[in-house]
C-alpha cells in the first residue's frame, strides 16, 4: 500500500476540486480549453524532448513498431491535441440540462438536471494523446480527474499533463482539476481501483489485459470499454457488391481498433457467388484468412479455423470466416462469441433487417453499413471518451453525457407526507 | 464454491430468457403480470402457510418486533402485492422506445432505443414482497431476474417465487424468467457477485452491512442503493411553521427509511426561535435528540451529540440537531457527513435556495419540502425498484427506466469508412 498517501492526497484534492467545477460557468470552462490548446503548441519544444525519451525506452526495450507509433509525438499530433481541446470549447455544455420535470398532483415542482460525475479516474495504455483527450473532456463536463497513463509514456504523460494543469488553473480552473499520478508502480493500479472515497467512476482504456484486471479488483463504478469482436453477416438477399465493400471496409480500413470486425457469416445461398472473389480480396490485402470447413473450399489461402478463433479478437490483418445455413445460425454465432459491441448485417430483406436488429443484444446494430462507424465523432457527439461494452449507464460511444450524473430539484411551499 | 453449480445453471437459464424476454410484446407482458398477480391471491393460503413458518422461526431466532412485523404477511399484504402488478401492467413499455436519432452527413439513420439490461440479480432482506415487487419489475422492463432473498423470509419467498413463475410461464412469460436461489448460505452471495458471465446488473436492497458486502465484493457491476444520511436545513429566513413541519415530518413519519431525516441544521440566527419549540415537539413525540453545544441550551432533553452522531444513519426515532452560523457551514456539514441522497433547505431566500440547489451534491436536492417525498411513487414512476445512491446509470428513486439500458440502430446503403 505504498502509494496509497499519493493517491488519497489527489483524491482528496481531487474532490475539492470537482466542488467548484461543478459550478463553473461555461464561459470559463471554454476558456480553460481554449488556454490548454495554446498551451500544449507553445511547449511543443519541451513535450517532443519528453516524447524522445519515451521512445528511446521504447526502442531499448524493443517495443514493437506499431507501439512506438503510438507512443510518438509530432508537431502535427500535438497540433492534432490542442485542436480537439479547440473542437471541446464549441461544444454545447451538458451540465445544468434539464432532461425532464414536472409538477406533482401535490404542487411539488421536480426538475431533473444534468450534473458532472464529480472526480474520474482514467487508467490507459500508450497513447500520450489520451492524456490531453481525457482531462479536456471532464473538464468540459466538470469533472476533476485523475490519470493514470502507461509507463511506456510516463515522460511524455508527465509534461503534457503539467503544461495542461497549469494553463488550466491560471485561466480560471480550480487548483488540482488535472492530475496525474506520477508513479509507474502497478501497484498504485490496484489502490486506485478501489479509491471509493474519492473516485466516482473509473474508466479504463486499453487492452484485454487491463480492462480485465480492472473489472475483477475495481470496487469504484466502471465504465467497461472497448473489447470489440465485431461480425458482419452477408445475408442470402444482399447486394454482393455492397457487401464486398463493407466486409473489406470494416476489417482492413483499421484492422487494431475495436469497431473493426473479427469474424465474417455468410449465408449458405450466397457463399458460392460471394466467397471467391471476397477471399480473394483480402488476400491480395495480406489479410490471413481462417475458415470453416464450408469457407476452405472458396480459396486456397483460407486455413481452417480452430474454436479459439471464433472468439479471437484478432486486433490485426487476420479474419475469421464461416458459412451459416440461416439467419437464425447467424444469429446464434453472435449471441456466442459477440461482445456486444458492434454486429452488422448486409441484406435487402427488410424482415431479415429488423429480426437482426431486434434480436441482436450490441451497443450497435448496423443494416447495410460498416462496423467501422462505431464512434463519437462519426455519431455526431464532437468527442469521444471511449465505447462502453457494458449495459449500465452508458453503452456504445461515449461523449460528453457519459461524463455526466443527474439531479433530482425539487420546489415545494411546505409540503409533507 | 459448492453452490456455483446452481448459481451457474440458473444463470445460463435466466441469459435464455432473456433473449426472448427482450422482443416479447407488451399486450403478453402485461398478461403475464395479471397471471401472477391472480396467482398470488388465489394462492394466499398456501402463501400465509409458509409465512408463519418463517414467523416461528423468527420469533425463535428472537427477531425484533420490527423486523417481524417486516416478515409477516397478511391477505391485506399479498393483495397489495398483487395490486403492485396490476399498476405494472397500466405503466408504459419502456422497451424499445426511441430516445434520439439523427441522420448524419453521409446518410447513415442513428437511432437510440431503450432496450432490456438482461439478466438482474436483485439481493434483498426480510421482506418477502421484494420478491413479488422485483420479478413485476423486471418481468415489465423485460429483463430475467434471479432473486436472493434472506434467510428469514426463504419458505414464504419459496412459494411466492413459486406460484409467480408458474403463473408467468403459463401465460406466455418464457421458461426461466424469473428464478430464486434455494440456498440460504451467505457463501451464494458472494459467488452471485461474481457471476459475471451471466449477471448484467445487480441490486443490493437492505442495511448498511449488505450495501458494504455487495460494493466490495461485486464484480457484476451494480447499484447501490437506499443508505440516506439526510438533512434538513433551517435558514434564518425559514418561514418557521414551515420548517416545523417539515423537519417534524421528515424525521417522525417514518423513521426507519432511508429518505428520512437524520440531522437538523438550524442557522444561529434561528435558533432561539425556532428550537425550543421545536425540540419540545420532538421531544413529546418520543425522539431522542443528540446536539451539539449551542442546540443543548435549547431543551433539557438534548444530550450531547458525539462525531459518530453526525455520520449516523440512525433508521430510528433518533435525531442530531446542529446550529451553524451561516448557509456555507451547513453546506460544509452536508459535504462532510450527507450520503448524497437527500437534503432539504426552509428558506424564503431565493439566493439561498438557489445556492443549496446547486452546491449540494445529492440525488435529490429540495426547497420547502421534507425530504420524504424520494420515492418512486411520489415522483410519478408509478413503481420502484429502489433509490439509487450512486452517480452511473440511475441516480435517486428508480423506476421501470432504471431497469432498461440503449441500443443504437444504424441503418445505412452501403457506407464505409
Amino acid at each position: 500500500m505504498e502509494h496509497l498517501e499519493e493517491l488519497r492526497e489527489k483524491g482528496a484534492k481531487a474532490r475539492q476540486a470537482a466542488r467548484q467545477l461543478a459550478v463553473l460557468s461555461t464561459t470559463v470552462k471554454n476558456k480553460v480549453l481554449l488556454a490548454m490548446a495554446d498551451a500544449l503548441e507553445k511547449r511543443s519544444h519541451d513535450i517532443l524532448e519528453a516524447n524522445a525519451i519515451d521512445i528511446e525506452q521504447g526502442r531499448q526495450k524493443k517495443l514493437s513498431g506499431a507501439l512506438i507509433d503510438r507512443l510518438m509525438l509530432t508537431e502535427v499530433r500535438i497540433s492534432a491535441m490542442a485542436e480537439g481541446l479547440r473542437q471541446l470549447a464549441e461544444l454545447p455544455d451538458p451540465v445544468g440540462q434539464t432532461l425532464g420535470g414536472a409538477v406533482r398532483p401535490n404542487g411539488l415542482d421536480i426538475r431533473q438536471i444534468r450534473v458532472p460525475l464529480g472526480v474520474v479516474g482514467m487508467i490507459y495504455e500508450a497513447r500520450p494523446n489520451v492524456t490531453v483527450d481525457a482531462a479536456g473532456l471532464c473538464l468540459k463536463s466538470g469533472n476533476a480527474v485523475i490519470l493514470r497513463g502507461g509507463s511506456e509514456a510516463i515522460a511524455s504523460n508527465l509534461i503534457i499533463a503539467r503544461v495542461i494543469a497549469y494553463a488550466a488553473e491560471q485561466a480560471g480552473a480550480p487548483e488540482h482539476s488535472i492530475q496525474l499520478i506520477e508513479t509507474t508502480d502497478r501497484q498504485a493500479v490496484n489502490e486506485m481501483l478501489r479509491l471509493n472515497e474519492y473516485l466516482d467512476v473509473i474508466i479504463p482504456r486499453g487492452g484485454a489485459g487491463l480492462i480485465r484486471t480492472v473489472v475483477e479488483n475495481a470496487t469504484v463504478p466502471i465504465i467497461e470499454t472497448g473489447i470489440g469482436v465485431c461480425h458482419t453477416f452477408v445475408d442470402e438477399s444482399a447486394d454482393l457488391a455492397m457487401a464486398s465493400n463493407i466486409a473489406f471496409n470494416a476489417k482492413v480500413s483499421r484492422p487494431g481498433v475495436c469497431n473493426a470486425m473479427e469474424t465474417l457469416l455468410v449465408h449458405t445461398a450466397a457463399a458460392a457467388d460471394f466467397l471467391p472473389a471476397m477471399l480473394e480480396r483480402y488476400a491480395a490485402a495480406g489479410v490471413e484468412l481462417r475458415g470453416c470447413p464450408a469457407t476452405l473450399q472458396y480459396h486456397s489461402a483460407v486455413k481452417p479455423a480452430t474454436e479459439e478463433d471464433w472468439a479471437a479478437e484478432f486486433h490485426d490483418m487476420i479474419l475469421a470466416v464461416k458459412v451459416v445455413d440461416t439467419l437464425d445460425a447467424a444469429l446464434e454465432h453472435i449471441f456466442r462469441y459477440g461482445t456486444k459491441h458492434s454486429e452488422a448485417i448486409v441484406t435487402a430483406s427488410l424482415m431479415n433487417a429488423q429480426r437482426f436488429q431486434r434480436e441482436v443484444d450490441a451497443a450497435c446494430v448496423y443494416v447495410n453499413a460498416s462496423t467501422r462507424f462505431s464512434d463519437g465523432f462519426e455519431f455526431g457527439f464532437g468527442a469521444e471518451i471511449g465505447i462502453s461494452t457494458q449495459k449500465l449507464h452508458a453503452r456504445g460511444p461515449m461523449g460528453l453525457n457519459a461524463l455526466t450524473s443527474t439531479k433530482y430539484l425539487i420546489n415545494g411551499a411546505g409540503q409533507i407526507r
